[in-house]
């Protein structure tokens, strides 16, 4: 509950120079971020998050805070996922973003979850809205913070 | 029948400089918009088209046209949304972008609505082929018409 | 197995100035590409792929090579999609763009292919990742390659 969070949605958006660069860069980074996740790969994943960075699904009382804690998220799902013989498959998109300074870029986006399990079919598994901080390290965008609701559950505060 | 329209789909598509404002324009718009009706804001969601802007589903004889008409859909939509315990959303994509003038974009892209019910599972509700005209206000996209085809439905001339 | 192939995912990407072009010309020209593949025009569609263009779907031994094979693809499918009185409906997303020379990308994206038949509902009929490599011939993108992984099905090697 005492995560320390910047607000998303409260700023104008700003139609004019630059918003291409910045909208595919957002793009490219969640498609580089969620083939990563989806193959697997805990180490590569949690490196797309800043240090302290965190994730906070909304069935957690607290967000999964850092990278040490982002791997083991990911290494449990992956023993889950083979045991169900199932591979998940995010897509994030309806993506809207916020400069928040020359940094920073607040988004808002939609997430779908798909689960295909061995032999089909395909299914869609969640559906849930997606609020993310990410900062700028060097040339690359990582994960500052990212709260998550799905659709199918009571809403709740964070 | 008698709604005054712009062709979508006639010209070629500028592969050269400047499709990416555009296009990254277009999708934040896209977000934004959708954001708004899926949260049952009908106002602001209103407030996204021209003030004679019109959409025109297939199921409908004549397009809803105004923002008036085009709120209180959105609130009746609400009202059965709530009484049926279901969450809305809409994804566009697959968005193919052709200038018409300075100000004027026609966009034909995918759309996709999915259901979900308190509890879940989500499902996938419908899905539709969208034809936009898209002006710019100001430094905003405002929709100045739409009309939508369901691909469960026979076609109709519009 | 002989195909002759560009490695894909093999280079980092770049974040800096450019992306943001590249980026919407290939999300454009998906839009394009797979709204004449769904809307049945085998011939429009092939030309959208070099003239020794090629795609590999998985469940076939050998790719698909050339426009008069690419076209009698799309023929046959499209007879079979009449005789079950369904559409079918492909999106291209989480889409990754890894530049090779001045023109010529690797795309690495996710797909998603739906079945609609006349009377709905509406269903995910496979979920698929896809590997492209895109080349520019005049101002326009086209495939010369393209293979489809299932993930309903074993792995294979290409």
């Amino acid at each position: 509950m005492s995560a320390p969070t910047t607000e998303v949605g409260t700023r104008s958006t700003p139609a004019g120079a630059g918003l291409a660069e910045l909208y595919a860069q957002v793009q490219q980074f969640y498609a580089a971020h969620f083939h990563l996740l989806d193959s697997g790969d805990a180490h590569a994943w949690a490196e797309t998050f800043t240090e302290d960075g965190w994730f906070w699904p909304q069935v957690l009382p607290e967000p999964v805070r850092g990278r040490a804690a982002l791997r083991a998220g990911v290494l449990r799902t992956r023993e889950k996922l083979a045991a169900a013989n199932e591979q998940h498959r995010h897509w994030h998109g309806m993506v809207h973003v916020q400069p928040v300074d020359e940094r920073t870029v607040a988004v808002r986006c939609y997430a779908q979850i798909f689960a295909i399990p061995a032999g089909g079919p395909a299914r869609l598994h969640l559906h849930c809205v997606c609020e993310d901080v990410l900062v700028r390290e060097g040339d690359e965008w990582k994960v500052r913070q990212r709260k998550v609701v799905r659709d199918d559950l009571p809403p709740r505060a964070f």
